[in-house]
């Protein structure tokens, strides 16, 4: 309950400012259904836009596939024109319920709700467009709302929270990494650009150091020289070690997290930090309230 | 002692519902010996057991290397018949000791019990089967039962116990990997597919996300161009920082099992986890004696 | 704040040491400038400096990449003048404002100052030089100077003081990891060298064992005999579990580190630390307020 | 200190069984020297004999690179000479200064430092056997004695003092990822062993399953098919998970050991975990003896 007002929901909350004014109409019954998941019928909803979203994203995965798409051409353009004309009525319900419909349309997720169909139309229009997956791959910008759905569950709350807290100092981490990466990646092509292809410049070098710091080893560019070999060593055994780094700061934030969602406090001598079957203080002895 | 309460044991209690009624016969002290651990006849057998389900999965590995199944091919023959006489007498045994033979066969482990089995029998019966290694694969799946003899160490108890706690985080963090895979992967693929064959198709550009997230790596496809050696540093770096979550929600998983499992016990109440500083049960509110 | 005092800032002792007796002067106002951030003018010469410290790097990356070297030589040539006069300005003008010049230029930022112009003029006095990247790539070592504006961070602080309250424990962990390796790609030596080119010699063997205990995995080098793949099998489940040892060091020293900035502080001693349910200030014996 | 009670350090007590009787002689001397690190002489032995065994093994890798090997034969012929009589008197001085030779020449350490002289006197006598690397290899046991050597470090104690507070539920866990690897590497075999001749066999398949599940993917195998890819996706998520549960179970090893060593208690309220600086009880207020 009180992680509610712990994380501020901003869309939410501009959102809300978007409700129309007239209670009990068929276009506020609309705007809780479509904006909020706290009626069942918003929770159907919800859910829907969660199955079509998904299931287009699938479709849009085997339109990738070459002998798919060849072979089922026709369905695909009918499975196309479905989902289009489907989430067209869907962004016009949203335009239509909200009470200003240009805040909405210039909101985050009303520009995806946007990119998520207009490239289809154009697509419509200028045929030869067709050959861009580009265009059509705008639609999984979808997938954000997916994401937006998924963080009301509790799980995920904690989650972001303890992500939230420890997001500053994951970032300066990973921005010495990335100065780490930058220094020894020139390093590394001093020492091996005569020798080795692989290494023919020093943003290659970087990319390289990148592949090696995070223990990712592709393996497509390698050291050929012993000292390259050396100096490769030393950045695999340093990335080895530094990976507890971020590992360490999640751990404690996580930790900490949860610590703070466990303890009751006590009545008597505001001890904190029981567990969440405890019924007498540890502290004092007097009965803890449940509630 | 207080864990066996905590974790319930479902296939066990099942099964002990599946006890014989008759007291003392050779039919219940079958019954205990295959089905429990608790006498010493129960724990040879079950031990006997582990090493014959081993043995089998490793004569079923030395088979599936060629030159060994042409050169010992008589004697992979004959062993395979000594384990299948061997396995079906113990099912037969099995359906036997239990009060209901159908509770039994229609159980998670009578099924992989039968299955370990039957598909052999077919081959028999059918030799031209033989060629399908899937038919003998199914032996393989008597390795839960030794998943669930092992469930019995101590250690493996906090595991589990830590692996249930954290399951339902983790599992909401996989989806969000799987969610960034999608996507990074489909971005990859607009990138990268005009350029690399390596990314012929989303799927295939999703399961290069995923190799490069996880950090594993193979190489056997790596991006070409130079903006997608730029997300793909930048998906490095993303997988190597967020392995940082399920670490910490891990750690923070066992720190708070040990907790519990150290805390002093209440002489009164028998209640135990309470935090080293403790005074007072937590539980009857009761003094704790200090050791 | 205390902070300050528990991070012996050493460079900066040393250079405020350096900083020119007259109070007042342009001189003085220079040095501050400079050498701190305690200004507004110290923050924008930083923060200028940092962006021509990252451009200078920008360059030197692009100016590896031979087909952009080829088509703007002589845009390269211009930004390589402009770039080498500002630093040098910036070298006169560090030498100038400090008390004694030979001190600055014999600290450890002095010579890298120096390291990153020199070689540019030598370059100019022996044109043949300039093939080398290796004279300019010296530019690089101005890297350090963003680590150093970047610690004042108070993200980077923590994080700092983590790593070195764990650091003389991972040193140890590493130098046994470097043990193991040797003597685990020594063992892969002598199994496979006779089978596989790749493992011609001990130091490769040895790179080989590094790159899979790290979890790199690059492929370059693979076991190919049998016995080859059970060793190199546990080598990476070795790795992968012994991970597990510098991420516990790093997460206790990070919880630890978070406690001792969290706790609440003596109302009469100022000292800091104390834990969740401390009650008395544990320095100076006087209770606590609770808020 | 209490650490050393803590930690039976076995091999001591069992060498220090060894000890001579007599009081004050060479052999005591020499007894104190060798076996133990009390003393000044023994310290510089301690290190003279790290290392001379680093050196050794720096040789043993040299003669390894064969372009080295043919080119300074004669030297390394020498070096190799003058290390054999060093190892030679150092084990005759051990034999001599014990009480009982018989039991220190049937000790772990015993047997390590007479492999590591054997073999090369069995060269001597066999030349032919010369060109066996194994033979020569042997010297790298001594390794061990730097391992028991760095033990003493305090950071190591604490460090071996985790490793084994976590060992046995590490080894349960790595017996799960081992189980995992064969069902998921038998499960791969079965559905690429047709398409793909990196499956050739189920042992081979493990191998695969392992260089995943740990993420050091070499990427010498990779799955072909398009439910390989999906099962290979789902193993290496599954991977990248798991890896959280010996990090969990180290970092809270390392918390707790961390807490044993950090805690005073007050010897009035016996409240314990006060920080090392603190100098009245949290609890009471009631000063603490500092010693």
């Amino acid at each position: 309950m009180s992680l509610f007002r712990l994380i501020p929901d901003r869309p939410d909350v501009v959102q809300d400012q978007n409700r129309p004014d007239e209670k009990g109409t068929f276009r506020e019954w609309l705007y809780i259904t479509i904006f909020q998941a706290t009626t069942t019928a918003g929770k159907i909803f919800d859910i829907g836009l969660f199955m079509l979203i998904l299931s287009n994203i699938a479709l849009l995965m085997l339109e990738s596939v070459e002998s798919l798409a060849v072979k089922h051409a026709t369905l695909f353009r009918i499975l196309d024109y479905f989902f289009l004309v489907l989430f067209s009525i869907e962004y016009l319900l949203r335009l239509y319920c909200v009470r200003s419909a240009k805040r909405y349309a210039t909101s985050f997720y009303g520009i995806i709700d946007l990119l998520a169909i207009l490239p289809s139309y154009m697509e419509f229009f200028y045929p030869q467009w067709h050959v861009f997956m580009i265009v059509r791959s705008f639609r999984l910008l979808r997938i954000f709302r997916i994401f937006r759905m998924v963080r009301f569950l509790d799980e995920s709350r904690v989650l972001m929270f303890a992500l939230i807290r420890g997001f500053r100092k994951i970032i300066v981490f990973l921005f010495f990494v990335v100065l780490l990466a930058i220094f020894l990646g020139s390093l590394m092509y001093v020492v091996e650009f005569q020798h080795n292809p692989g290494f023919h410049s020093i943003p290659q070098s970087i990319y390289w150091a990148i592949v090696t710091i995070t223990t990712v080893g592709y393996g497509d560019v390698a050291p050929a020289t012993a000292l390259g070999k050396v100096i490769a060593s030393f950045i695999m055994i340093l990335g080895y070690s530094i990976i507890a780094v971020p590992t360490g700061i999640m751990s404690a934030s996580v930790i900490q997290e949860e610590k703070r969602n466990r303890g009751k406090r006590c009545p008597h001598c505001h001890v904190g930090g029981h567990g969440s079957d405890a019924l007498y203080c540890r502290n004092c002895g007097e009965p803890l309230k449940t509630d």
